[in-house]
């Protein structure tokens, strides 16, 4: 029975021994002044003082020189106890001036004591002079001096307390920018853990651990995560989230509701369009009011933020489906099936890429690289499925499909749809000027033309049609080696051969079912 | 000679007299004090008290009572000189408690004046009283009260200066919720001049003028303006825009440099799309260090909110144009030209609106319909485009098109192309069960169905086709009447003829050039 109380105290202990002891930084304090005797008494008066649980700490200036290097060494000093006169008649007034003016440095309280208050008349240093007291040395008790330090201390305590919720202010504004930058979900949700924990660890440093986590239709995955945690991105939650804190997360999905303990939070957010998502942190002392605020106002910019990002993803990649949807639209008229406009979107993209083009440009290129033949539906059926090889005259109306996209294409100001009506015109020029239908020969050809003509024949030979079966790779490259500087720039054929482990890639990922 | 050196000096009087002049504001001072000759001796001794260029402005009260109600009715007040003994030993440190705890006010300066020590020891009083300064009645000379007032007014304006700055942080903090939320860049800009003006003026009221410009290719146009300006908006900026003010705007535009005078700002910003805009504000005093800080840690997150919306508004109008191309492809095979789809789109979404559904579910019904007739590319020609009237046989191939489009549509997650899919297969269902593909029956017909069936027949009655004339409004109203309840949905029918008007403004929106 005793043995059990015994343990039970035990673990009690260990627990209380859990909580991070915060070394309470000692108030700085600059004694200025050219006798030595009032450094001596100074200190020995205020030897046990203590305010706010933190005691104090002296430096010692013997000159306004001196007193001068001792601020730029002790920028965070609390408070000094200035003397007037040292090596000038005004050397203290001067010291003030420079601190207030030259340091820039409002926050620390100024104490003069003067021996010869007829150098420096109290009425008009305390006007003159920005100075938080005045005192004759020869009316400074010990309790006076007390007094004053006190109160200086509790204004400078007071300042720094505003000034730093004004730091953690700018700080969430500054982070402003780059939160509304619109990128990724996941660069995003790493972003804000990285912002988060610069808000609540502001002034302490401590280890933590969180998620920025997100639901799926049935399960929970992990979006980003920092700290303890940093290797679980992309993990579905329950397999690497311990459980007691994966309840807490589902607890918020459940309950839609954030949550603040002590020593954790977990923030619940739910997109206008009903995506949800849960930030989880724990690992740092108990925030306080400020801290929360902080953590607050934050999060509401979180939440627009996410809502932004989410909305421009999914007006992204319903644009490309819908473009894949209309390129394939042509496709189908003409039997060809599957993901030839995906794997000509991708192709032309990387090949963009390689020639040294923009991440922006290429992508407007892999956009309209898919309606290069959309002139088709305006070709005859009967020409356009001929099982048989066509007549010359068959083959120049195919070959109006060229300028017919185009037509379709071209009102637009829109820069994937420019894009598109000159791929639609030029895909079947070739480098040679043998290519219909301008007969336009080497640069002449835009760049996206060039391109995607690589791009289309590349992915016609590798497949299947109804007039023929997908060539052998060898075959395909031979062919294209033949026809570089021919039917192809030569420049485009060689990045295509030297990336070739690239692009097989990408028909590996969008290999046609059987 | 004479006069003109007269008029000369009368100009510069009036030029000065429009400076505006700030009445500033006394300090308020509270004593607090059971002893009325305490009010006067104090009252006399500070009478021309001035420090930063403010005077004093002193209440009495004569009890802890009364204090209260005082502080109360004096939020603003600096420093309150505090009496401990009144109506009970401790009335005074009671006051302390209140006003720093209930009260919550930590700015306000405490100076605690007594003549009976013994009941409130300095030592104890002041480290266990959030005080200012702690003064015996006794030792208080006039040049010390002078001293301990100047010194409280010091720190109760540098406290005030933080807190202000702190505010205007908070301000643009909870405006960057706002800010960034993806919307119209004609109520972005005008927001952000709102915005602006309340930083600006964060602690006084002046008249402004405003103006957000953005330049198109040839000429600088009126986005948002404000004050003066107000009625402005959409204009040519050399239209309305005084000479000076206009000359600053272009200097802007042309240096693509922000500028800031003395009652003035031109802040230039181009996005990475190198879409450039201005903001041009004026009327308020000159700018203290600080408020030009925090318009530009402001106008940075403005430069990313306005990038945002712009890559937004692109994207979604590609995306409409997309669109709108894709169906102009399916109409130009079948010999359709012009603007049907666009009218389909526009009478649909309108339908949608006066139906109930949300401007969101709208928007999806608009970019939607247009892709009603994708289906038909897979028709054959002779089908298609049969100058006469179909046989049985050739009108059963021609049906197929509604189910051949959901195919080609089903295949998203997308929201947009799910509702481009059920108005493919559904859009020729009729309301009495008489229609195709499924012969579906009232409300077994999707709304989006419903609604694209009226829309489309309504402007295909209204529009020239190769087998016939437009026919006359009166005439297409006769057969919405007749087919009420048989081909459409009578709710739907009801509406659009409640609301005839305003899909008449459609339809001539959208007029055909002939």
């Amino acid at each position: 029975m005793d043995q059990d109380e015994l343990l039970f105290a035990e673990e009690e202990e260990t627990d209380s021994a859990k909580e991070v002891t915060i070394e309470q930084d000692p108030w700085v304090v600059l004694i200025v002044d050219d006798e030595k005797q009032i450094h001596q008494v100074t200190k020995m008066v205020l030897q046990d003082f203590e305010f706010d649980g933190k005691k104090l700490e002296f430096h010692s200036a013997y000159s306004a020189l001196e007193a001068k290097q001792l601020l730029k060494q002790q920028p965070n000093a609390s408070l000094v106890l200035l003397d007037v006169v040292m090596e000038q008649d005004d050397a203290g007034l001067q010291i003030v001036k420079y601190i207030r003016e030259e340091l820039n440095n409002q926050a620390i309280r100024i104490i003069l004591r003067t021996g010869q208050p007829g150098q420096a008349p109290e009425r008009t240093v305390i006007m003159d002079y920005d100075i938080n007291d005045y005192k004759e040395k020869t009316e400074l008790t010990t309790q006076k001096l007390f007094t004053t330090v006190v109160t200086a201390l509790r204004s400078y305590r007071d300042i720094k307390t505003i000034e730093k919720s004004r730091s953690g202010l700018e700080e969430i504004i500054k982070s402003s920018a780059s939160l509304f930058e619109l990128q990724s979900m996941k660069k995003f949700a790493s972003g804000v853990l990285t912002q988060m924990t610069s808000i609540v660890n502001l002034h302490k440093n401590a280890l933590h651990c969180s998620f920025a986590v997100t639901k799926g239709v049935e399960d929970i995955y992990i979006l980003a995560a920092s700290g303890d945690y940093a290797s679980n991105q992309d993990e579905r939650a329950r397999d690497v989230v311990p459980a007691d804190v994966l309840e807490e997360i589902e607890h918020a999905f459940h309950s839609k509701k954030s949550s603040f303990a002590s020593d954790r939070f977990v923030i619940y957010f739910q997109s206008k369009m009903g995506m949800e998502n849960v930030i989880y942190m724990n690992g740092f002392k108990a925030l306080s009011e400020w801290e929360h605020y902080l953590v607050d106002i934050y999060c509401a910019n979180v939440s627009v933020a996410f809502e932004n990002i989410y909305l421009n993803e999914e007006l992204e990649s319903t644009q490309q489906e819908i473009i894949y949807t209309m390129g394939e639209i042509t496709e189908t008229r003409s039997k060809e099936t599957g993901h030839h406009v995906k794997r000509v979107a991708e192709y032309s993209r990387l090949l963009a890429i390689k020639y040294g083009l923009s991440e922006q440009e290429a992508e407007v290129i892999r956009l309209a690289s898919p309606m290069h033949d959309v002139g088709k539906v305006g070709i005859p059926d009967a020409i356009l499925n001929k099982p048989g090889s066509l007549t010359s005259e068959e083959f120049d109306v195919m070959k109006t499909h060229s300028n017919l996209g185009y037509e379709m294409l071209k009102h637009s100001n829109k820069q994937v749809l420019n894009a598109a009506a000159i791929i639609a015109q030029q895909h079947h020029e070739r480098y040679d000027g043998t290519g219909y239908p301008q007969g336009l020969r080497g640069d002449e050809i835009h760049l996206y033309g060039r391109i995607t003509a690589l791009a289309d024949v590349f992915d016609a030979l590798c497949s299947d049609r109804v007039y023929k079966k997908a060539w052998e790779l060898d075959r395909v490259m031979d062919l294209l080696k033949t026809e570089r500087g021919r039917h192809f720039d030569p420049v485009i054929v060689d990045l295509f051969i030297k990336h070739l482990d690239e692009f097989l890639v990408i028909k590996e990922f969008y290999k046609e079912q059987r």
